[in-house]
């Protein structure tokens, strides 16, 4: 695999995010050499040979209705831990450059203006920086903010029934769905961060396979849902039975007070509660909490309780804590998706990139929830042989 | 696979102690209907059709030194909550009959008597069990305390000098030892539930290869382990570095009293310790407490605390805390081998029985210690397909 | 004081609650030497000689709507290991005594009977228990389940208006302030448990004074409020700042039920959170969540995370974990107010009880939370010099 | 009180460690307006009006066997997020100026120099210190690391003893010890932060109390210990039996380093291990251990677990961690200290300063550990009105 010539685009939906930022910063000062790419998937051991394309070489742009420069976030960021004072200021003009392809995200005028405004000029935008990069590859990853769940709409369901909406100027799809089939629409992937509803929509999901279009999603898994999708298996290969498990979450940040609404926390609870009983196979007990703390900033502390019963009925429990950087979770997970989601465009992937379910708490195309079991499927999915 | 003709014998080293007077009072209360083999790892949706057999048709006996009546270990364990207390009366003839079948075991005046003497009395009693019960098949179980470590002895490594010191009427076997050789020689499998040395000893293991017997082990994996079986793999796969790892456990009852003793829980130790390094592929600074605390009688209390670094060299933690049972957390497990176990003979697997690692802190012959892939190693290899 | 010869009543409002079944269980086993005192603060040699009537001594009564006789409620509580097991035989015709004189609580039938007819019926009940059990004090106890907060009402804040209420045939009170003004018109102590309003009403004040009954509340600290009352003022005393100070509850029971009803849950919550504001002096983030988790049955564990500051600013954290049974905490707790509150009746103490502050989350009378400081009181309170 | 006018000298035996240059720092950088004095006990509202010595105006010196400059200390201290970065160049001026006022602490040489060498040096330093900066008051507090107890000594009891040896030119005290005597020789306060023997040696405390010094002691409690000074009194009020209270702390930095050796962990033990004894007047089983885990730099967490019984027996538990900074938690109760300690020099106390309790684990001169009535203890001692 010849990968050092192909130029590689990442447009990143909430650019000016901690997430996104600490995505960028990461790359840049990787390819600066003021950093190591420790701390992803992709840089591991299993995947040497794999012809992934550097971190180094990604090419960011992407959508934001914040207008802050990255300079300041990255700096905001590094007040908070998130990522390293001292390598920013040889990185100030790269975070300059990428700051000028980062383009106004969808806001409440956009869609005032004309149905498919915004579809039209976020299409645009990427076209405009595919165009501008000379890029091989576009990968749109969203990670803005939680959305709160689109009012059902037949157009959701049905692909025929979308393009008729489309061709009439209606475009009754959240934003999260105008991004990815703005994507779609020039030949990119799309990849989905965050719980919002986007290509979990049936009718997106089938014009992305009628296109030859791939995606990956759904909510990355960083932290309670990640330490549930090792247990949750633990618990069932060793024949407890779970008897109820709740889970609080404290953060603050931008993600904490979005998930202090609860509308948009509906999401977030949603692909957080599936593992559970899918994994466990039958119902459980378990209440759930995201409290927004706004002292905690870019820190998040989890704790879960497990309460279980074992041979003969025996009442037992378990309880975590963890405290984790939400951002620097996710950051290093972005990048890894997507070297690997170029792979799938390499590939020709049509449809959910179902060998990526390693990544989300809500895994598209598949119902396996165990961890190990998505990471040996991700590297066999991975390895040269299969290129 | 017709089973139900077969007769298997279960001889358990330590019969009176608390995970071996659990496993049987469990055995039998399911055998009366009073219980249901929930809680069991066999007994699962993956392992049916396997045939396996029953856990109600198990037939026990054992040593130990201690001569306290089942029926009031059984009644001790029961004010602790570790077996239900009412189906006890219902099964209080079955305690009285395996009773009778526990055999004195090995104790310092044995030893002193003569060296072999012990062995031979060992290899008596189990001959004279599997006789009386006209046994098909019979699996020794070592779930005595803990094992102070052998003094080195070339015995010990090389087969040829292990039988000529045997010929010359010496034994330089630990207790552990012992028994195992005991169970080869009578040609029983033997499963080594302890951190103790027995079948880790490399002239034991010889003879079983060449005897064609088979043996598993070592140290069943029920608690503060069984979660560093899911936790490391998971920092490993998501290109986490742990930075320390430091685990305290808190343990009444015999086995904390045993292991307040350190030349004793140095076994327990090295058992605990492979893990992580194994897993991890880097040395991590590791240190493990285990703490005698009579008052929490046959309960313990495990508190790990991981730091680890994350992308750009973001610090982040977890905690977690355990509150088990050991004894309701290992019967279950000393019966899935028994039944496992009997498939390997009925195989006629030589050596260890690779697939069982899914149980033991120290699989012998595989350094897998990821959990799920123990797991489905298992399942696959218990398949009836395989039969 | 010669304290042999009084006779010293008990009415438990929710008498066949776990609380005070709880409650009467462990003082008939202390009367028939099967039990002793300990886990009663009053039962330490800080209230020797203080001529407290002896716990063996409370003849028991009350109301509850529920009907399960006091014999099964106590065997339900022994197989969740709230009181134990093995004393109950011998209590039962105690028991079965004490069910005779719990009458039927304040229910819907009640209220649609007329507006002062629940009244009327209480004040009849209690006035029947004082003379049937020739009692020279009696304590009325509030350990029902948790009361929604009733609407505003005039003749809540007016003793005048409650009064002409009361005289009009009309009853503008909710169940709680029903039987503390039942309590009061029979010359009753009255001491509230729960978080209900009862003795929060003015009006209800403003009798107790005029007609010098006593009373006592509200809401006992039995745990994370407890914790809460030795922790805040650490960070008080130490100057650290507390940023935030989230928790979480989880509860099974009939109380974990009640709790799962919002409208319930406001008045629990109200009690919580005044301490931390009234004891650091400032307010502060304080998520509070209690959810109902059935498994956990009697059982309660509660978790909070404090992040606070220290000098120059710098970040830290403190958890705690508590796992405590309910009744078997609050209990005790009831049985030292009755004796505590009798010392009140004798000292014709008028209104609130300052000096018991100690035992409870929103101590009338005084904003005083910080326990050591609660106890002391209490102590000098009852010395025998003060007698 | 008239105190602007006074000038008060702070010498900090370890005057580079990581305690004392916090302290330095903090001090530094409240005199120049860039921190406020927010976490000190003393900046607290009962605290106005005591006429305590400004900690603006404190004047630094110090021993230390180690030579790093404190801007150095200072540096590496930011890099931890002990101390802010921002102001650090702001007060590099006064950090250097200090440096020159630190001289070189007793090391082996010294001792080898001949048996007195170090107490005439130390003496020599600190009259030094007091002429050449006009001191009113002189503080010596000892932050060092932990020492080994000594070998026990006639002279270490008895004051007639120890003068006599020293007029014989020997020396027969531990580093602490010598550094208290030289601080009582120069007429100035000496205050042992640590759990190194100094004043507990009687000797020391009667030359004290003979010649009209002060002292207090013995090691800041800061953090797990801080904690059980709380919760003990609370187990102890409420009647729950403590059965068992097992601790873990994990730390790194030189302190941690320093207790990873049993010699000189054993003085931390014992002086953590007095409070709860001596608070619950009852024998508990209390393992606890000190782990050096190097990758918690300054940073510590403690994990205590408490098993305790309450009313008819009921088993119970709870759980703590406790993640703090311990030199910003120590920092400014040395500040407090200082100015605390002035106090008691301007009112002329002899012996051990009992009011100043609050401070420390082995409050020397009084056995009261709960930290409420410690706390108001000193609030009273040190009002105005007692001035």
């Amino acid at each position: 695999v010849e990968t050092s010539s192909e130029r590689v685009g990442v447009w990143l939906i909430g650019a000016r995010g901690s997430v996104a930022t600490t995505a960028m910063v990461g790359a840049r000062l990787v390819a600066h050499g003021l950093a190591t790419a420790d701390g992803m998937v992709t840089s591991g051991r299993d995947f040497a040979g794999t012809g992934l394309p550097p971190v180094a070489d990604l090419v960011f742009g992407g959508h934001d209705v914040a207008e802050i420069p990255l300079v300041k976030r990255a700096d905001a960021l590094a007040g908070e831990r998130v990522v390293p004072a001292h390598g920013l200021a040889a990185i100030g003009d790269d975070l300059e450059a990428i700051d000028r392809r980062i383009r106004p995200g969808i806001d409440v005028s956009d869609r005032a203006a004309g149905a498919t405004t915004s579809l039209d000029r976020v299409r645009a935008d990427l076209e405009r920086f595919r165009a501008e990069e000379q890029l091989d590859h576009l990968v749109v990853v969203n990670v803005s903010s939680v959305e709160a769940a689109p009012a059902p709409h037949p157009a959701h369901t049905d692909l025929v029934a979308l393009e008729a909406a489309l061709a009439a100027g209606d475009c009754p799809l959240p934003n999260s769905g105008i991004y990815a089939l703005a994507a779609f629409l020039v030949d990119a992937a799309f990849v989905d961060f965050t719980p919002s509803t986007a290509t979990r929509l049936p009718a997106l999901g089938a014009l992305a396979v009628r296109e030859g279009r791939c995606y990956a999603g759904r909510d990355g898994k960083t932290g309670e849902t990640l330490l549930r999708s090792v247990l949750a298996p633990m618990f069932a290969q060793r024949g407890l039975t779970v008897r109820s498990w709740a889970g609080t979450n404290l953060l603050g940040g931008g993600d904490g007070r979005s998930l202090a609404e609860p509308e948009r926390s509906a999401g977030k609870m949603a692909t957080k509660g599936g593992i559970l009983a899918e994994t466990l196979g039958y119902p459980v007990d378990a209440p759930l909490h995201i409290d927004f703390v706004a002292d905690m900033g870019e820190w998040k502390t989890a704790w879960d309780h497990v309460s279980f019963t074992g041979f003969l009925g025996t009442a037992m429990a378990m309880q975590f804590t963890w405290q984790g950087c939400d951002s620097a979770l996710a950051a290093p997970l972005v990048l890894d998706l997507c070297r690997l989601t170029t792979l799938a465009l390499r590939r020709g992937v049509r449809g959910p990139i179902e060998d990526l379910g390693f990544f989300f708490k809500d895994p598209l195309g598949t119902p396996e929830h165990a961890l190990t079991r998505q990471y040996d499927r991700l590297v066999a999915w991975a390895a040269p042989a299969r290129a």
